[in-house]
């Protein structure tokens, strides 16, 4: 993975993929799979992600004010059904039945998940417990962001130089998805 | 264009397309595009999206408490640039510059953007002066949908079995989209 460059990290998001949305605190680790997830803001970069507050990740994203964004590719789409299928609170050990590897985030000590095109560190806004109301919203500051090179280069995605499996998942419905498609560029 | 069951509305941006931000009020309209916007709620639908608050959009949806979000298509690639680029401040003229045309929503009078895969008439929450806060954040709920049946049908997209043109545009970057992709089914 190589780092995204703060003013860049909205990008990896900007097309709207499905993500998995990491979370951990006093030694509890979760991923959860996410489809409503979209920047807010440039730089410094913020991001909005809903999670429902009947999750163990929004449990620990609660106790810990920090979270990670991972965007999984077409190779983790049976890992990202998975994930997005069964509760953390039902399983703890949700993350070995799923086949979730992770490194843990060095600003954030959320988990970071292998295999994944993008990764970001997140840390909750001040905001939110006030702006969430009557809503699952999350809004959070970008602290750290890495993409895999081979997709996303010179500050912006290209997946069409690298093979299919490494493309975007966008959800659908019920476990299906849509991979990121062709370039459609000014002419 | 098909009405859509509102507890569906939520699909017809969960995959994340950049989607065109009609608005409304006293005799002027304006159309813009946005990548930032998501689902909020399942039923009853809601949607967040961000709009800058330098914006003429911005200035006729928080006097009018009304917008649409259509889905652009590949066929809209340019329009959907040119709308994204032009703003209805400098130019009041600018739907006629871009190749807009609209028909006026019955429940919001907000625009309906023509030759769209997809179409909300949307109200704004009560709460979002409070919610937005300092972000240009808007959540609405979604009052009526519409969709082209031939790339939705049952609930859901089937982007496969129609025309490449009438595929939903993923922003990258700089006027460059790419169009939604392959199936990845369960197996």
């Amino acid at each position: 993975m190589q780092a995204v460059e703060l003013p860049h990290a909205y990008r990896l998001i900007n097309h709207g993929p499905t993500v998995l949305v990491g979370s951990a605190h006093a030694g509890r680790v979760n991923v959860m799979a996410a489809a409503w997830a979209m920047p807010l803001d440039f730089d410094t970069p913020k991001v909005a992600v809903v999670v429902d507050k009947a999750t163990l990740t929004r449990q620990l994203i609660d106790a810990s004010g920090v979270l990670s964004l991972n965007v999984p590719c077409v190779a983790q789409a049976a890992l990202t059904r998975a994930v997005g299928g069964e509760s953390g609170l039902e399983h703890p050990d949700k993350l070995a039945r799923c086949g979730v590897e992770w490194s843990t985030g060095a600003l954030t000590s959320a988990p970071l998940v292998q295999g994944c095109i993008a990764q970001m560190e997140c840390r909750v806004l001040p905001a939110t417990a006030y702006v969430a109301g009557p809503h699952d919203l999350i809004l959070a500051e970008v602290l750290a962001a890495w993409a895999d090179p081979q997709v996303f280069a010179n500050g912006r995605w290209q997946f069409e130089r690298a093979a299919p499996a490494l493309r975007s998942l966008h959800h659908v419905a019920g476990g299906h998805f849509y991979a990121i498609g062709e370039v459609i560029a000014p002419a």
